[in-house]
């Protein structure tokens, strides 16, 4: 499931109340709006006021968002429970061919040992209230989509920029809730020193690999541990040898009895986005155009890295983390596309939106109020699907070719120096060039020249493949300078000659070249950032068409899920968007196909009966013998006869919640949430009850490996245990 | 699972008592020795009489040996029920690009109209009888190996010609049971005329290809009906516009009453080929030897017939039937292995022959009996080693280019014709002559001279690389002629030669060289005759082998099994060898991996689910339109509430029970085998009943595709409905 879900920097609120009529287990619910009437009746024993108080104190203290995914702290001195996949980029970053943490494991004996995790930083949520009318306040419907756009860009600005305390660790983020509608402020503790405690071995903590990856029956011991350091004052902090554990308000405490198939359960989490109100339009466009192309993209990225990392080991692990995130993301838009497909959400939209036409015919006023609003969001989605292909490579160039987002970030960055603060585009805010700047050390520890050269050649050919009217300038002008050669030598002459000149490669180079203005960096006469100057105005005219696009279409949507209220006369609860969320279900086991029946739950016997030696299926010997001897512990399922592995809840999930503590009725800790089934991919369109389902760890499989297979009696033992 | 078992030609008797403490469903059992006990007490309710009556009445007069699997008759006018894979070369046979019955399917609307199926012979069980002492008489067992086995195989040819007739078209086979510890004498009537009465498209019989193949659920309608004829005076006769269909003893009536998970189900076939008895040495030889190179082999000629059937639509229907069969083999030892390998029979086989062993110490005179005969097998096995990949080369190149095949049989016939009748290789026996005439005939139907050529060149080529010691004089001498070429351009230069000059591929040619004289054929000095003259020496040395091989193996396996009978203190059932058996058991689902349950039986809801237009999941639009308009007629199950489609039982049966009629506890027609999961691909060596399962299409699809689908009303009028 894995997808780091970008931040939505747009903001906020709404009060709903969650219809009964959903489908059980649909929603991913704000904390101050729980469904209590039916939780209780499905056999929660908590409050409302257990899970969340907008003072503090709820059992929501203790979920923190880390790593593009979800934590949960576990104990009083600030242990994070969440995924091996989660801590992945930790473990990498720590590991090298002579300690190779990926495929042996960590295991910190003591605070000292524990290992710095660059760019992570672990979030806990403090508060969130609706500022719709601050936001909003004066914007008139006839305001020009671009200024709208950039109108409402400034004024989130300014209001986080008021409401964060760097000081205290404080950062104020706001969020659009449906689709722009209204507008929540949050509130969060930044911590921003945290450390990799404990990580099993890749053979348990990501069995199966990308082969199991979104599948069921599912046998990985996904979970990692981090810890969250803080200042000797005991507020949020850089990195330092002399900080301290952080003293979480709330903790986890982990339950040991176990679930059974039918158990009432629950999970806190930050789910990053979902689609569940888009219109054909929308759906089309994903179907047709930007799936299909991201895959074709994807598939050819992969490629490269796996070719440049099939020729060394050192490299393979430095192209470790990307793959993982390459391959997950392509399982993901293939598992949509052919969920799309299959489930004909297509069709059933375009009926539903002639129904809604329908009935908006059918009274005047509404019609006149919501009429146009399908035809309209029609008419921007035209407009995408001309130059959809163009801006993805446009924008998947920047992913692909770290310099090349190296010397467009500098180039960009001294121009935007020149304007003040408030006025420049938001990653280039003051406060935000702290972050960019580590961001492009660390970036730093990934970089291999030769293949980020064969990245850049790879998407600056497809560009010139284009149509000529949408072939950019600089590209064109490739050709003009070798008029000698092919296109595909001319490209490869020109990125080799790039390459072998720019100074971008060098770190302290790089980062001398951050503080230059335009007139120094210019003067260099780098190449490489030459070249991205010349592309500046082709990325910059992109941009602000999707800016025209973002402005006109958050407009619209929140048009369209009025009309949808109207006709059915009920509320409806937000889309995903990173936020903390409540979702609850049961545990349950269900059909994917005629005549196949999937249970609820894997055992330890079926790690071994997958086991082929071979990587993603090579179980360590040691999981072997202690299965095969059966020392089991207390960790053995009654029902199971074996310990318990993976199980199945119907829960509502989505990428972000990545790490998400599974909990019992009682709010104590019983499986950590680490990806959906296959046939959950297209929930975050449409749910299907039941289809859906969140795939977790067993608790008590956390517990076997730390006991059992590591011996890790500290981590044990830090953690309350019932 | 079609895979057409050869027949053994070696044969006999046994007298068992059938234990009841092996597992409830294991054993394919001869018909005299049915276990009636505990069949009565899971409901059986008819008569060891009813199932078999050596003067004939009982249900198995209507089972039959047909295309390379087996066939039931259905009505009194012999209209025979057989699987869609049984009846495929007849099908593909009378297909062309006009008319492609592959896709389109065949329904002949009166008798006139149906197709004859050239090379499809039937075979009706008449009686069988021990007759070891006929054949083992006065056999030392100091004879010599390649004697002994000379002077069985000469003893059961003058038998099967003795008790053979073939005026009334009664044939006599001789079968070994045990590895040749007894010989029956089986009687049949050989039926002649067959002919195609009804196909559905393949896009319902074989839905799902070789994607499926071997896979549970599964949801093909792998079924077509042929029908018997005789000569207007009732005896057998070759195919003549004048004949008439054949009025079997007994046919099979269909029960449209279904069936649930839990019934009885009971199957008569005619099962090709079981190993459950063998030793160690076999198994570690399959494993490691035979499977592995067999499955290059299969993958390297499948490449051939792909590559050059894209190139034209005709190339592909006359390869369509060949690469059936080679992927449906590759498939199988592909599973087989995996099978092999995970069910760690190897290990169990070695731990079980210690035991043995220990056993056989104990006992100073069974020790002197059988204390010798694992080694021996061993030593005789690696033997075997050396030169396996040699003779599966020399054997296979005679299946991967026909033309090859036509010139060392023509070549060998010619030197064979010399000698008396009797003396000669079985196959060029005067009675056997006419049948080698006709296939050679038939064979043309499939020919394609250039493609075969590669198949030539690439057996040569292959052989070429053999280590000197090993490798055909005729191969090293294709490289002396061109020394200036390379080994890969010498073969195929040689090969273009033999191609290019040969007569071979004409019919009329090869029909003449059949008839000649070794002189005359020497002197027509046709070049792949030539070769196939110098390679002569070769396949001779490599068959002695094979028959001394055989001779002593088949002294020592019977010796094996006794020793295992001593021991256990048990008899049991005989492999299975192509003689009709019964197997019996329960309609039931299975547990293939942890957290996996799979149901008895399939949906047409699921035929559906599985459609995506493309080949082979490319479900006809009318069966779609009758499944969404929920047209069912009288055929829904009521359980699952939708037309049944495939389903599951715990019956024993292998390849050549193809086409098998399921009976149910009154011995009704419920339904048709088809294939094994691909979990039981290993119970040819070995059974586990958690596991095995044979697939069977329901009566009740059969019945909804001819009424509904294809509204054949005159073949289900034919058939008795109960």
């Amino acid at each position: 499931m894995k997808k780091h879900a970008k931040w939505v920097w747009i903001a906020v609120a709404v009060l709903l109340v969650f219809p009964l009529s959903l489908p059980a287990e649909e929603g991913m619910f704000l904390l101050n709006q729980l469904p209590m009437e039916r939780l209780r009746a499905m056999g929660f024993q908590l409050s409302a006021d257990d899970i969340y108080r907008p003072g503090g104190g709820g059992l929501s203290d203790a979920v923190v968002m880390v790593g593009g995914g979800t934590g949960a702290f576990v104990s009083p001195k600030g242990l994070i429970l969440t995924n091996h996949h989660v801590a992945f980029r930790a473990i990498q970053i720590n590991s090298s061919p002579e300690h190779n943490y990926i495929r042996e494991g960590f295991w910190a004996k003591t605070l000292q040992e524990e290992l710095p995790a660059p760019g992570y930083e672990c979030y806990v949520t403090l508060s969130f209230r609706d500022i719709t009318d601050r936001v909003l306040k004066g914007i008139s419907r006839d305001l020009k989509a671009v200024d709208r756009f950039k109108t409402i860009e400034r004024r989130i600005s300014e209001i986080e920029e008021k409401e964060s305390d760097e000081n205290k660790g404080i950062e104020a983020r706001v969020v659009s809730m449906y689709d722009g509608m209204y507008y929540y402020l949050f509130k969060y503790l930044r911590i921003r020193d945290v450390r990799l405690v404990y990580a099993p071995p890749q053979s348990i903590g990501n069995y199966g690999g990308d082969i199991d990856n979104w599948m069921w029956p599912r046998h990985a011991g996904d979970f990692s541990f981090l810890r969250a350091y803080v200042g000797p004052d005991g507020r949020p902090a850089e990195y330092s040898k002399d900080n301290v554990p952080f003293s979480p308000r709330t903790y986890l405490k982990i339950s040991t009895k176990g679930i059974r198939e039918g158990d009432f359960i629950f999970i806190m989490g930050y789910p990053g986005r979902t689609m569940r109100y888009r219109s054909s339009y929308s759906v089309r466009y994903a179907q047709e155009v930007s799936y299909p192309l991201r895959i074709r993209l994807f598939k050819d990225m992969i490629a490269v890295l796996e070719e440049e990392g099939e020729k060394n080991p050192e490299l393979k692990i430095k192209f470790a983390s990307r793959l993982m995130g390459l391959n997950n993301v392509l399982k993901n838009n293939q598992g949509m596309l052919e969920g799309l497909k299959k489930s004909r959400l297509l069709k059933r939209k375009l009926e539903m939106e002639e129904k809604l036409q329908e009935f908006l015919r059918s009274n005047p006023d509404l019609e006149k109020k919501y009429g146009h609003v399908l035809d309209q969001i029609g008419a921007l989605y035209a407009g995408l699907n001309k130059t959809a292909y163009r801006d993805l490579l446009l924008g998947f160039m920047n992913y692909g070719s770290q310099m090349y987002n190296f010397a467009s970030t500098i180039y960009k960055w001294s121009l935007e120096k020149q304007k003040p603060s408030k006025e420049r585009d938001p990653q280039f805010h003051d406060r935000n060039i702290k972050r960019l700047k580590e961001r492009m050390k660390l970036a730093q520890r990934d970089l291999h020249p030769p293949t980020d050269a064969r990245m850049l050649e790879m998407f600056l050919l497809k560009l010139s493949e284009l149509s000529d009217e949408l072939q950019p300038l600089p590209v064109k002008e490739i050709f003009q300078r070798y008029p000698e050669l092919g296109k595909k030598e001319a490209v490869h002459r020109f990125v080799q000659e790039l390459y072998s000149k720019t100074q971008l490669a060098d770190l302290d180079a790089r980062m001398r070249m951050m503080e230059m203005s335009n007139e120094q960096l210019m003067n260099l006469n780098d190449p490489l950032v030459r070249f991205a100057a010349e592309m500046n105005p082709v990325q910059e005219a992109v941009q602000k068409e999707s800016e025209a696009f973002s402005g006109e279409i958050s407009r619209l949507r929140p048009l369209l899920i009025q009309a949808i209220r109207e006709w059915k006369k009920t509320d409806l609860y937000p889309d995903a968007n990173r936020t903390i969320r409540f979702t609850y279900g049961t545990v349950k086991g269900y059909e994917p196909r005629d005549a196949v029946i999937y249970r609820y739950a894997t055992r330890l016997s079926g790690v071994l009966e997958k086991d082929t030696g071979e990587e993603p299926f090579n179980c360590p010997e040691k999981l072997k013998r202690l299965a095969e001897k059966k020392d089991f512990g207390p960790y053995v399922d009654p029902v199971l006869g074996d310990v318990p592995v993976d199980f199945l809840g119907t829960t509502d999930i989505t990428g972000g919640n990545s790490g998400s503590p599974v909990m019992n009725a009682r709010g104590e800790y019983v499986g950590i949430a680490f990806d959906g089934n296959y046939e959950s991919m297209t929930s975050d369109w449409q749910f299907d009850p039941d289809l859906t389902r969140t795939i977790a760890v067993d608790v008590r499989y956390i517990l076997f490996i730390l006991d059992k297979f590591s011996g890790a009696r500290n981590i044990l033992e830090e953690m309350t245990i019932q």
